[in-house]
């Protein structure tokens, strides 16, 4: 008996239409909401939801070692097919072993399909048709054509365990005519990616995710939801989410997710803030993928936890470059326990970063990670405890609240 | 009975005139040349010499965290006055519990005495008087003087545990009367330098090094090294000594030594290379410090030992930019045991440069200190067992051979 038919057997869950490789376990369903725990099992291990996937966007997440990125417990990483496409290219990859072993992380890792990248990067320079993309190189002005197709493909060479169909992203503000069209593309396209996707995945070593659209249309979000559910897919991502207006993007997901069916793992693309997540979780969203903790951190913007002053009006952020930070003995956040806070001052960061020391981008997304890893943990805590509540109240409720006793206070005087 | 009191107890070697806390022994003289094995001991620990010293020029080795600087072994590092006094300025370190607590370093370390740069960094905005130096900052232009005692008490702020008198560091080309003034004046300096140190040194937390100088005269580094050992210091550096001419620099310094006392150890200042570190290491030089590893990583400069090909006419090194290493599935050196070569290929690495990745620069420097520290261990081993003849041809005479041996079979045809 192989080892794949020894790990799929072994799990109970198992549903008929999974890769033999893969399984998503839900161990516990909350009572109040719709979060859940779960394991998604992947030939490279295991990721515990839910989850924070930090982004290697060029097969490295910037500063930092696979070994600093496994010491903070992280299960899982993204990185982008568009960037790795165009550097160093599929064909580098697949030949040094496939992305994990390129890269020297060997647990899970996702890829997402291009398609984000194509469109935002690219921006005016990409001309879409129903069969393909024309776009060019934001690094050397090339010109390279992209169908769902190609994307399966290249992300085969890459060989990521949990990949991405190709999608039409669009900005979130386009009317209704504009997106209903890109919708029907986007499922054409994703139609196209499951056909290849089967086709050459013989070996099942990856699981395909489809993607939810449909712009700002709950309309057309549900029409999204029920196709993608059609599609035999692993798993479902749900894209063009962007926070704000923050009730609308949340109404968005919620009607998304309740034409979505249970049992599949559902990441939420490019998504999240602190506040993003606390809301999300509790619709069922098990993955988040998001530059935001590394992007910041490289600025100089450290997460810090409601102890020490985080909270939703100050977004948990504090600015290092602030020039009261300059003789400041204390960690960056004083109630963490990140290697960075754990040996380093605010005085010490606050000079690498005056300095453009390369140390600083290094020890700022350690502590920043470390922040997401945390909060995700004290989630999943709160999930099998049934104090998730609790856990919102004391990260994002008691300061919703101030802020509107603060209102009322000054509207008084 | 204090610590302080037990820890020099307990070392027989123990000179009277040392600081209570400092000692160096001598633990094995070399019968075949000048070479020794020495520990310097020191209240932060212990340093086995020979060794090579990595610079961590502001507080920091460039992209590289302590622990990770640990991993490798080393035992000491360096960090230069005149940066840090620019920035952030000794106030901030010394507030910050002195340098090795503010960098998180907790092994012995060196600070220079801010002469080197003190003149090759302001260039020709630096005015030099017998009493003082005024220069300009690098950074933003504004005007600072530098004299022995500042320089004495800005180390004495930083903290470091082995510092330096304060010197004029002159062009190796200069004439002989411009070279005999300058060094009239750097002698009056370290004068200066080991009465303000006495003064301040209250607690004995800091051991001074003299510095010969001398230019490019044989006689004027005698009598700067007569000079030096007539100062009550702990330890002795050879400054201005820039590696080529290769055999007028090896005179120079072996003219030096001669005149040094044998007890203290000695520091070569800014050097070495590989062969240079062949050189000095059989004439007594217990410690060198050099941003050459850590400055040729970062431009993709990679350090290879004799068993992959380096050698002197390469100068042991390969440049990972290079477009042949893009698909290379070998380590950057097949011969080394440190984390990037045990993790990563030169496919991936030169894919990091080419990206300008910050992953770039911290596995480049891992590798090329790890490449110095294990040529240490060598140099150390082979002292040890009286075969340092032997690893030098290995590594040096071997490559000096094969040169010839071209020279004469290129000349024949």
């Amino acid at each position: 008996m192989s080892n794949q038919t020894k790990q799929s057997v072994s799990n109970s869950n198992k549903k008929d239409r999974e890769p033999n490789n893969f399984s998503f376990t839900i161990t516990k369903q909350s009572t109040d909401n719709q979060a859940r725990l779960g394991i998604i099992h992947t030939p490279h291990g295991d990721i515990h939801t839910p989850a924070f996937i930090p982004v290697a966007t060029k097969a490295t997440i910037k500063s930092l070692t696979p070994q600093q990125i496994n010491d903070m417990g992280f299960d899982s990483i993204l990185s982008n097919t568009y960037h790795l496409y165009l550097q160093p290219g599929p064909d580098i990859i697949e030949k040094g072993g496939k992305i994990q072993k390129f890269m020297a992380w060997h647990k899970p890792m996702f890829t997402d399909s291009g398609g984000f990248q194509v469109f935002s990067l690219s921006g005016k320079l990409c001309t879409i048709s129903d069969t393909h993309v024309t776009f060019r190189s934001h690094i050397d002005q090339s010109t390279h054509v992209l169908t769902p197709e190609k994307s399966m493909q290249i992300q085969r060479q890459l060989g990521a365990d949990l990949i991405f169909a190709f999608d039409q992203c669009l900005d979130i503000n386009a009317d209704y005519p504009t997106t209903q069209a890109s919708l029907k593309r986007t499922h054409n396209w994703e139609t196209r990616s499951v056909l290849e996707f089967n086709k050459i995945n013989i070996d099942n070593s990856q699981a395909l995710y489809g993607i939810v659209q449909g712009g700002r249309f709950t309309e057309l979000r549900e029409e999204s939801a029920k196709f993608v559910t059609t599609l035999n897919t692993f798993g479902i991502g749900i894209g063009s989410i962007f926070g704000d207006p923050k009730e609308e993007s949340v109404k968005l997901v919620t009607h998304a997710l309740k034409h979505l069916p249970e049992h599949k793992p559902k990441h939420l693309l490019g998504i999240g803030s602190v506040d993003d997540i606390f809301y999300y979780v509790p619709l069922g969203i098990d993955t988040f993928d998001c530059v935001l903790p590394t992007r910041l951190a490289r600025i100089g913007h450290i997460f810090t936890r409601p102890e020490s002053g985080g909270n939703v009006e100050n977004k948990f952020r504090i600015k290092i470059t602030n020039a009261k930070y300059k003789e400041d003995q204390t960690p960056l956040d004083p109630a963490c326990t990140c290697y960075t806070c754990t040996h380093f001052t605010k005085s010490y960061i606050h000079h690498l970063e005056k300095s453009k020391e390369l140390l600083f981008y290094t020890l700022a997304t350690i502590h920043n990670l470390s922040f997401f890893k945390r909060l995700m943990d004290e989630i999943q805590q709160s999930i099998q405890n049934d104090s998730f509540k609790i856990l919102r109240q004391k990260w994002i409720d008691q300061t919703e609240e101030k802020i509107e006793e603060n209102k009322e206070h000054n509207s008084k005087i």
